[in-house]
């Protein structure tokens, strides 16, 4: 049984290797454009410049075959390397233009696929 | 191009009607199970009873070709309708049993998929 995600648009950001990019975004991560298919635009209504979002990504360059990242359990960890590599991102609106979103502080590679975005509930810093 | 989830676990709840369910966990939500498959069993490593972590779900009964909850734009709101129904759920860790892990305030439906648990990184409250 599996279940099948589709991009609703992609990451264009100046971080490009895995190995130097930041493991948090509030770990020197850089400001980034979110690009949305236009299919999926009016799902964005609604969302304003200075709102704090979560976005799911889907981290495609990542091992999906990972259970433990010595000792823990991949579980009790943030390492994109895990059985569904769904990457979980706070960060703040700076900018909104047509179907481009730039946001602050987000570690995601260039080209990473986003699969969701969705509104902080709480006021108090979520990550 | 699509991305394949696979689920590692599923939920067991008393909830069971989608209409009667609250809306966020803290809303009258119930204790629930979680039962992971025992091939992830290991990625749970490093767990513990009282540790506050985010569960992902794929919510298996929503609508995906809904972008619009009226007048909002579906990324703009917690709807588990959406185009990719990720569910996003933050719990505190009660009890563990072999592969089962029971938690407070669960508002996902019996029987939906698990995709992915990630430890909470901010020890304020995360939503």
């Amino acid at each position: 049984m599996e279940y099948e995600l589709q991009p609703i648009g992609w990451v264009e950001s100046p971080l490009v290797d895995r190995a130097a990019a930041p493991k948090q975004g509030n770990e020197g991560s850089p400001d980034a454009w979110l690009v949305f298919d236009a299919r999926f635009s009016e799902g964005l209504r609604g969302l304003e410049v200075g709102d704090h979002v979560l976005v799911l990504t889907w981290l495609d360059r990542a091992r999906r075959d990972v259970l433990l990242v010595h000792p823990q359990g991949v579980f009790n960890s943030r390492s994109p390397d895990r059985p569904n590599p769904i990457g979980l991102h706070r960060v703040q609106i700076l900018a909104m233009k047509a179907n481009r979103i730039l946001v602050r502080d987000l570690e995601a590679l260039d080209r990473t696929p986003i699969v969701d975005v969705k509104p902080v509930l709480d006021r108090r810093l979520e990550r």
